[in-house]
């Protein structure tokens, strides 16, 4: 067998170690005394339309349609209305013959790196990142490189990112809301961004494509604006998930746009199409891509994830913790109270506290809080993020 | 981008290509005087039990769990589920530990490839065989190597196929009922494949992994059996879909199943793991997921594949068509009447007939019959394949 895939399949992720670990502590000490923080699973259910829209699909749909084989890039009406929400909401000129419907993120993911991966292509993270970036480019036959955020904002460092460009790179990874930090580019951000990339190509006679991962587009608070990037810059490549703005993770449903100003634009949506085909995506789950056009601009009840953000944020804050704020998704980046994220996220779970070392996200020193449980939960864990800083003062 | 997946991407397959021109044909002439073979998309509707149990787990179910991440592998019950219909139907020695749940029987082939393949291995497909696999195993790095069957009977040419296994022979592959002839192996004959295989894995001190790939295992007509692979031939996988069985191919749900007596059978469910984790698959449709144990043992209404089935080859046979008559699936494989197939393909466009050239499937000189169509568009082309044939006769 292939080695390499075996060693991929015998270790979990920290994420969903943490997350098997907390399932065992739960049967032991009980539900409520566990404060598991590890994994981004929502707890919020998906909003009622969801539901109401699959039975009255089957109700009302032929069952030789409904379940039936769509196009291989996706019903051409939820295509349409997909661009037609896109373009009233972001005026982004997207187009039903760019857009290609998946199963979730990270089906576009790999279906867009291998569409554009040449061997020895480079791809550049900025960390902390997503873990499985790497393996998704390391499996498209990609080489990553990691460029460093700037820690105190977690946004791009731009000038390293500059410098870190060569003439092998061919894409660059983007994320907000950021998982693991929580961050949101500003507009101008996204310019500068767009700058140093357009600059690259330029320099580099080159077709650098920005993918912009996007499963939290929709969870944000307050009056943030997430710039949509295609509006930025030319070369871009959207992947998009419903996982998270409508709660079903399990039900594996995105899609991929190729902005319609990317180089040969046409080209590289061809070269989707042959990627997914010769990945196994034959075609992105039916009734799922049915409910689409009656669920886009429906969200689940974010209001949830907002009031833990701010009581996390505001509590943690008052103990002592160094936080950046989080402005979207449902993460929260702590600064580890010792060097190693590892050793004090081990401590952490002394108070039962399962909090995701930083390490994987490709950076040392933090750990992620995943705050997409229940208010209540939040609160519960409050006393032991207090005794977990008090017993490092002690020190 | 990649040059070869924007190749794949741009040339659609001769069956997508004939179901495009179907389409466009029948907005000319009207749809019933068009006469489509050309895709295996099931005319028949799923069973009832597909739509009630949907609804039923709709609203019993929480949402979050319903629509959540399941285990990456999938629902622990549900397999236990597959695990002992397996058991009690073919008396397998299945295990639960070694099911891996899937977007569908293309899903599990890439998966199988990917996880087994290491670049330089070579795979045997049987010609004719399912052109999909080719595509799969050249984007998992393996060289395919084509093995004729017989022609008579469209069973494997066992000697043949014994001198083409070397020492790089990873995998070969199996699809009974097979697409696109029809014909099932009787247990005999599976016999003598799994001998060939254990004298040769003996031969070169290798291991060979025979890929059963069944999404017609339900489709027989009579009191055909196909015999479970697994109790043949010890280092087996299983690519199983439920897209024919349930009649719900765009919904995208099967599964991998790794024989309990295959050589390290938990290393290779480890790299199945890491294969389906790095291809982008989370976890399979987890709707769908949950319906699998409701609907194990049903199928859709196959008496009117089993009738069209045998309208054809009773009609077919009487005008003179050479033709092997099918046990299974719902393709029927002719003997076109001149050498060139893809001519005699465009022949048969001229009587409306949308037949496929062998040529995709590996071979010359055949066409293929696409008959998961009503009985009535069956009845209504016998002229046409009468028309036809004494076209040939005229000259």
């Amino acid at each position: 067998m292939n080695e390499k895939m075996r060693q991929l399949g015998t270790s979990p992720s920290a994420i969903r170690e943490l997350f098997e670990y907390g399932k065992k502590r739960k049967a032991e000490i009980g539900e409520d005394n566990v404060f598991d923080f590890s994994i981004g699973n929502p707890s919020v259910p998906s909003p009622q339309v969801v539901n109401e829209t699959l039975k009255y699909l089957i109700d009302n749909t032929e069952a030789t349609k409904l379940h039936g084989y769509t196009s291989a890039v996706g019903d051409l009406n939820v295509r349409k209305a997909i661009k037609e929400y896109l373009n009233n909401k972001y005026n982004c000129n997207a187009n039903e013959s760019l857009i290609y419907l998946t199963a979730g993120a990270a089906a576009s993911l790999t279906i867009t790196l291998n569409a554009i991966i040449n061997p020895g292509d480079e791809v550049i993270v900025l960390a902390p990142y997503f873990p499985e970036y790497k393996v998704f480019s390391e499996k498209a036959n990609a080489t990553v490189k990691v460029v460093n955020c700037n820690f105190d904002t977690f946004i791009p460092d731009f000038e390293l990112l500059k410098t870190s460009i060569s003439p092998k790179t061919k894409a660059v990874f983007i994320n907000y809301p950021n998982n693991p930090t929580g961050v949101v580019l500003s507009k101008e951000d996204m310019a500068k961004l767009a700058n140093v990339l357009k600059s690259a190509q330029e320099a580099f006679n080159s077709t650098i494509y920005l993918i912009s991962d996007e499963p939290y587009r929709e969870l944000v608070y307050g009056d943030i604006e997430v710039p949509y990037v295609t509006n930025y810059y030319d070369n871009t490549i959207v992947c998009y998930s419903f996982s998270k703005s409508l709660s079903l993770p399990g039900e594996r449903i995105g899609y991929i746009l190729v902005s319609s100003s990317c180089t040969k634009a046409a080209d590289v949506y061809f070269a989707i199409c042959g990627a997914g085909r010769s990945l196994g995506y034959v075609c992105a789950p039916a009734l799922f891509q049915y409910m689409i056009p009656y669920c886009l601009g429906h969200t689940t009840d974010i209001s949830v994830y907002e009031a833990n953000r701010n009581i996390l944020y505001d509590e943690l804050t008052s103990y002592g913790y160094n936080v950046v704020k989080p402005d979207g998704a449902f993460y929260i980046f702590v600064k580890a109270l010792e060097d190693d994220a590892v050793a004090f996220s081990k401590k952490a779970k002394e108070y039962e506290l399962l909090l995701v070392p930083s390490d994987s996200f490709g950076i040392k020193g933090y750990v992620r809080i995943s705050y997409c449980v229940t208010n209540k939960q939040v609160k519960d864990s409050l006393p032991s993020f207090k005794k977990l800083i008090e017993s490092y003062k002690g020190d």
